[in-house]
């Protein structure tokens, strides 16, 4: 694997020039085109030996490619609002637009690789951390997010050379950090870490590339050569599970279990309203759940109540503690990125609660009623939303969610109220309508997504609606009990 | 000001039907209107005595009006990254976009209300505290900006009444809470305050309106009627300055004054170089550096040698330590917000660098002179921009601007060389040689920014870049010298 860049390769000033020229031009061609499709975006991980030069990669590029369209993603140690959320999200936010190309250092192999050259490395943490990139890598490929890994390799000789040159002179001796000295004592190891790591995760859809580093001329040509290469092919997708799809078998029918009749009368919700209001007060404002944070999730068909429910939960939080989140379609810098984007950009900090009206499981409800997405990707949506749900749970989050569950007729009232009120038909769209005709396609959806995403770590409760009174009560039952139990 | 709050007036509850219906339906198109337009956005400050029920504004507007367009802005004691910026970058980041509304907990008057309602207050400091108010209010008005600001008011005995019948029962008790009860005991002190920040800060373009309180019904139909009115009105643009504008007196001609043959050779450049490199290498990292922050701006003419010169000071860097954003036209959620809003999202932690290749200087330099704002916009955008930096330099974040100067001919002779070279020729652009043609016009406005925003806390450098090695030097040691005496 590192036997051509251990023996250390070069290249002479001649055969650089010559290179150079045919690169910049190929790789500001491919730069723009890709700008122009914006079909995709290209994002460079940086990792490998200390003393490389990795860090050289951003003056490179920058200055053989437009800068403008370049985004230098460089993370140290987790700290400050990072830490309060799972580990990925510091590049979640980050993530460049289609079109677009982001360098990325300190990047999620960081856990990995520390892992792995550890005097003895712990094997399940390995394949753990392996499995989480592998998902990682495989959701941004199949969202338009091509990955591509550089590994920087020199053998220990060079580096140690190259080290003492730099100590030789004043002038450059601060380029060797106390930490590159360690670093240098654990060559074999990291080398070894290295490995195992390209071993466990190079794909087809993330391939990875031993840049020999000795050298730097060589170290440029060869890392603009794989950009460039990266920039003018288009990946492979990921695989989109069996070619012959799986007969569709008819998901277990939970919503025609609901008690369409369940019903709390007027006296008995006026009395219960501000108990279960008060519960939910105390238990966000107690110590423990300064270390959690809380994830609300409604969804139900048009009219289900979904607002009316909100509000009564809402009324209950200090204005600064909550963040209430209604989602509509997607803006156009939000289509230009993998569809949890926007989910991941709205996650609450430790003590703070987020409530999402509507959420990323229009992915599976809307977007495949209505062919926004393909098949293949409403598909493996199921798989990726129990994975982010599970992210956000091992992170300390409370993860709820509610279906509201109302009848046809009972909607179709409430529709019909609201065309009467004078200030309620403003809610009442064609598409309402349209989307009423398709029912039964967003039954069998909700089905489905109840029967794949209703896990021990995130549970969906499905709420009989019918009767505005009992799915309020029911809501703020529900989030009280699980908050009085987790604290 | 307060005397018709003070008398706690009410509504009877068939007067509030009767204009809820009319509210709602004006609200909803008053709302869809702006959106349409989307020529301003709308925030809504929230402020008063404790317990007069302001937090049922985020229920009542999100309930009464689209909640999809509303954004709950509320916020606590500054923490974490806050603290790590100048005190409005939190309300910077989080402004919504032209047409939507945005509701302010937690605002910009916290500080001032504080003083104000402390035993002693001191009049210097609220006096300063209302100023950058004004100058904020004034910027954000005039950037397309709306800014109304609501004072929630009841006298001191229906305080007192409320929170007993809140505190009767348990189920209510919660929405009492320890500091509400300490706050009773200040409310003259409060209501003083109060008084004091309206007088200050009460303008056309940020009016302050007081709502009467104690009851709910009322202050539900007083709060609506107030947003309404926000939304249906456009406000007063802020004064833009005399009527008849000033004769434009030519600005001192600072760039006349370049020393255009200040040169380094090679060699001396090469042994320069390196050491400048390490003693920013050195300053950057220094324990005092983590108590700081730097922003470089980089402006000059096109092919000036902003580039090479950032990549000479990014070599000396971590990756992970700085950031390099290019400036090139604005997109459009940009172009939704006022012109500062893309550079304050961009503002260093720190201990870190924010490095700007082209800047806000946009403004008075590119935007002035291919008419891209109008003269009244560029104008005031010196004040606001000495403003700004001013709030970063109080900060602690070191502020630097360098502006390389070249000669015409010079500038003609690189634009060649770049159209000869096969990958340089993509930098040069129809734009470049029209540029070209308003050299003067560049000159003017260049000298004009140097004359009105080079102030003690971001001094401007300009630096001779006719040779490049003179200029790349020149930038280093700028910042050297200036990091290590401020440190």
């Amino acid at each position: 694997m590192f036997a051509h860049a251990q023996s250390d390769p070069s290249l002479s000033k001649d055969d650089y020039e010559a290179q150079e020229a045919r690169l910049r031009v190929a790789l500001l061609k491919a730069q723009y085109r890709r700008l122009e499709r914006a079909e995709q975006a290209l994002l460079v991980v940086v990792a490998g030996i200390d003393g490389a030069g990795k860090g050289d990669t951003i003056n490179l590029l920058n200055e053989w490619m437009d800068p403008r369209h370049i985004k230098t993603m460089a993370f140290g140690p987790p700290e400050g609002e990072e830490l309060e959320r799972p580990a990925l999200w510091r590049y979640w936010n980050d993530l460049p637009a289609k079109g677009r190309t982001g360098i990325v250092f300190g990047s999620w192999y960081v856990p990995l690789l520390r892992e792995a050259a550890r005097k003895k490395p712990r094997t399940r943490r390995i394949e753990a951390h392996a499995e989480s990139i592998r998902r990682f890598e495989a959701l941004l490929a199949a969202e338009g997010v091509q990955v591509i890994k550089l590994w920087y390799h020199l053998s220990a000789q060079a580096q140690r050379q190259r080290t003492q040159q730099l100590l030789a002179t004043p002038e450059t001796a601060w380029q060797v950090t106390p930490a590159d000295r360690k670093v240098q004592k654990k060559y074999t190891r990291l080398c070894e870490a290295g490995r195992q790591a390209i071993e466990l995760t190079d794909s087809p859809h993330a391939p990875w590339t031993v840049i020999p580093s000795a050298d730097d001329r060589l170290r440029a040509i060869r890392t603009s050569e794989t950009v460039l290469d990266a920039l003018s092919r288009r990946p492979p997708r990921v695989a989109a599970g069996p070619a012959r799809p799986a007969p569709a078998t008819r998901p277990p029918q939970r919503l025609a279990r609901v008690d369409d009749d369940a019903r709390v009368d007027k006296d008995e919700y006026a009395a219960a309203l501000p108990l279960w209001q008060g519960r939910l007060a105390k238990a966000v404002r107690s110590p423990a759940f300064r270390e959690r944070s809380l994830v609300l999730v409604f969804e139900g068909q048009d009219a289900a109540g979904k607002g009316g429910a909100i509000r009564r939960v809402t009324r209950a939080l200090d204005a600064r503690q909550f963040d209430l989140t209604p989602i509509g379609a997607p803006a156009a810098y939000e289509l230009a990125r993998p569809y949890l984007w926007r989910f991941w950009r709205r996650l609450p900090r430790r003590g703070r609660i987020a409530i999402f009206d509507r959420s990323w499981y229009g992915r599976v409800l809307v977007e495949r009623v209505e062919r926004l997405a393909k098949p293949a990707d409403w598909r493996r949506a199921y798989a990726e939303i129990n994975d982010f749900e599970q992210q956000l749970a091992d992170h300390g989050a409370i993860v709820l969610k509610f279906w509201l569950a109302i009848t046809p007729d009972v909607q179709l009232q409430r529709f019909r109220e609201r065309q009467q009120s004078p200030f309620k038909h403003f809610k009442i769209t064609a598409d309402d309508w349209r989307n009423r005709e398709k029912w039964d396609a967003y039954t069998l959806a909700a089905d489905a997504m109840l029967a794949r995403t209703d896990t021990p770590h995130a549970p969906w409760h499905v709420v009989p609606s019918n009767d505005k009174r009992y799915a309020r009560i029911q809501v703020l039952k529900h989030i009280v009990e699980t908050l009085e139990r987790s604290l």
